[in-house]
């Protein structure tokens, strides 16, 4: 039985291909389809109220008897911002909100209302998620005892081999390696240094051998070869996230999901603009409007919080310039169409 | 025949493996080493006087009769420079150099002399050189007349698909794919865009897409599994540079050594800070400073030239801070010993 046949039976599903839990972009209707076609799809809950949590968990349920992941943010909750530094922010984000007449209030620091990934724990225990993936961190040792107690299978996210030591070692399952070519936020968590920025494939067999547990590879996967590649680099899995940005089952916005369609392999940069983390978007108006002001960015999840009325007015009315445009260096194969189509022909290519 | 097994053909090599070209760092031994193991030397003359290009092409010929590569910095050489911002460096490079007791001499703009990569094309016309590699830009079209009237073999570097189209329809005969992995000097030439600095993994396939010549693929590659996949993502052939960094024939002085064997897959970033063009380096003092100097770094090659006197005294006096510590993503794997053990080897784990 091949590492991957072995990876695979762990997850509960026939290939061994994971649909990345994408925060804004991914749906229960994804996750089910990709469910149902054999692959791992992955709720994205990182950041979301208990309610929320549980409702998404639900619907998903209603779509899908297989089983599916449900993705956290594993990070402390940093309650600590200079509150110049959000002024500041504040007085830049009114001028972009005044121009586009969106209503702009200001926040006072009682304002902001953060969840902890602990206060979702309950729910995925209750609701008996058989897979629990996270990144921004590591889960707290009582939590991975009770997860590990009850059977499920944890995965948390490397950006680094000093990341994959410390997740093997806190007992997870399975550690995703997200090479730098990867949409959405970097994982990295561990402080003190500077943001890791390793291209898969140096990371990768860097990672697999340091490393007893198997390794999913994640970052710039979008054909037969590129899977192909990563299984030879000692990849065990793949996951899989931009290629679904453009499909029916996708919440991105048209615009979102048009930029991604015409994006090529220099689209995208490192921007901590809109959440305060670091994370890989398609250049945008709003992410150069930030650069070029030269303003610090607050934290995560300050900034998030400041930029979310933004970000659902893009939504609404379907602008480019000021949303989010996560998406990874190989995002223009995304391509319109059913979640299971895309999933069915990765899995076709592959002769798996 | 095997497409590895073509291109070996076309660069009169047996194994489809080049050995990087890098400017101090590659000597004619190291080169003459790889070719007598049937792989393709580079011998990296860019930015180097038509004598001293002329004497290494005659001393690398008397180490080996073996075809070997001779690289070239195919860039436009302006003149243009800001006077005010070559003032404002030297002023901090003074007080770098009074640090270390370095003699600084102030200079002025007449006191810049670069050689133009068409100042050395008799030599290795002369010299029958058989295969000319470059990066920084594309050959002048009388040039690349002459070298293919020759039946030299041309090879470009790219970094981004369009570069890679560039060179292609230049009249090359293969490109070499840079992935943001890759030690040394990015390749990138195409103006006003932000440098591309795309994964190896997804820039790879979308080059081969995109061009019809042979591709070679260079960054992060250090063994058996990353060659492997560098060829399932459609390379033709592989170049390796950051392992032999540390090999006996190497001229990297002892402290640089030393950095890359005690590297990691994160101790490296992108710099200006030696040259004015964009390279990848270990981290050190020098780099550190002149990031938060935060003065504005002038163009290349006239950082280059401001920085060398300070190089120079770094490396003869083996010290890592004031030295460009040029290495990849997997310079780790770097090792001590001769050039044509660590060839061999890398041939004998893939079983060529």
């Amino acid at each position: 039985m091949s590492a991957q046949t072995i990876a695979s039976k762990l997850l509960r599903i026939d290939y061994p291909i994971i649909q990345a839990p994408m925060l804004g972009v991914t749906t229960p209707d994804m996750v089910a389809a990709v469910a149902k076609e054999g692959g791992l799809g992955s709720l994205p809950v990182g950041g979301l109220s208990p309610e929320i949590t549980f409702q998404l968990i639900k619907e998903t349920k209603s779509k899908t008897s297989k089983p599916f992941s449900v993705n956290l943010f594993a990070h402390e909750i940093t309650t600590s911002v200079d509150i110049a530094e959000l002024n500041t922010m504040q007085d830049f984000l009114e001028t972009v909100f005044q121009e586009y007449n969106i209503p702009f209030e200001r926040k006072e620091i009682s304002d902001f209302t953060f969840y902890s990934y602990e206060e979702q724990i309950e729910i995925l225990i209750n609701e008996n998620i058989p897979i629990v993936s996270f990144t921004f961190g590591t889960l707290n040792p009582d939590i991975i005892d009770r997860f590990k107690r009850r059977g499920t299978v944890l995965i948390g996210t490397a950006t680094d081999v000093n990341e994959a030591k410390v997740l093997a070692d806190s007992g997870v399952d399975m550690v995703v390696a997200q090479g730098i070519e990867a949409g959405g936020h970097r994982g990295s968590f561990l402080p003190d240094k500077p943001l890791p920025q390793v291209g898969l494939l140096s990371l990768l067999p860097q990672i697999v051998d340091a490393i007893s547990i198997p390794v999913i590879a994640a970052g710039g996967l979008f054909d037969k070869r590129t899977i192909q590649a990563a299984f030879t680099l000692g990849a065990q899995v793949v996951q899989l996230g931009s290629i679904f940005i453009a499909s029916d089952e996708s919440a991105a916005s048209d615009a979102y999901k048009e930029a991604v369609l015409h994006s090529n392999e220099t689209s995208t940069e490192l921007t901590r603009a809109f959440s305060g983390r670091w994370a890989r978007g398609i250049r945008n108006d709003f992410m150069e409007r930030m650069k070029t002001s030269g303003i610090p960015i607050p934290s995560y999840t300050y900034q998030n919080s400041l930029t979310a009325p933004l970000r659902a007015y893009a939504r609404t009315y379907d602008l480019v310039d000021l949303i989010s445009l996560w998406a990874g260096q190989s995002s223009f194969r995304s391509r319109r169409g059913k979640s299971s189509d895309i999933f069915r022909s990765l899995v076709q290519s592959l002769q798996l």
